[in-house]
């Protein structure tokens, strides 16, 4: 549950752009402030059912969108790769190395 | 107006999987094999007119995703960063960073 939680905020900071603004709003609520759907439902004035039926329809999104695009997937492996580099920055204590693989990173 | 290809093509690149199947088909055949409105008419057995249509939104809307998640942008600054750490590695003649980051462009 946890790893499904962790998935969808990674997958909501990639894709949160193309979601609608009560899209984003519901998922905020939930995953970020982590509101129950009962009291999204008495924020919101709409039903427990319909907040959650937009939620689960909002993850579906999320996980088509990443099927098609796959940005965190990439993300990862990229990630995963500039710690490589990183290290091996560190071990030849590169000071300019370091600071170009800082500057990739914060693109992400 | 090369420029304008050249930004289309790119934009395309990133973003052709959340296009309908119809769009691909004449932004493949207009950008890609060069056809003109006229023969993609004739091919497809739809009015010239719509075609234009057609193209020119799914040119909005390839410019709305960027505006949005801006993958054409990150990859320009990534791809320029990557290319001076690239030049360390030569000039270090460090053969283990080299393949690091060719393993991180082949991910874009």
């Amino acid at each position: 549950m946890l790893d499904r939680t962790t998935r969808i905020n990674a997958l909501y900071d990639f894709y949160q752009e193309l979601l609608t603004e009560k899209q984003r709003s519901y998922m905020e609520m939930y995953y970020l402030e982590d509101f129950s759907l009962g009291e999204i439902s008495e924020t919101s004035n709409v039903s427990r059912q319909a907040i959650y039926d937009n939620i689960r329809r909002t993850e579906q999104m999320l996980e088509e969108y990443e099927q098609k695009l796959g940005l965190y997937q990439k993300f990862l492996v990229r990630q995963s790769l500039l710690k490589e580099i990183s290290e091996i920055a560190d071990e030849r204590n590169d000071e300019q190395l370091k600071m170009k693989i800082e500057a990739i990173i914060e693109i992400e």
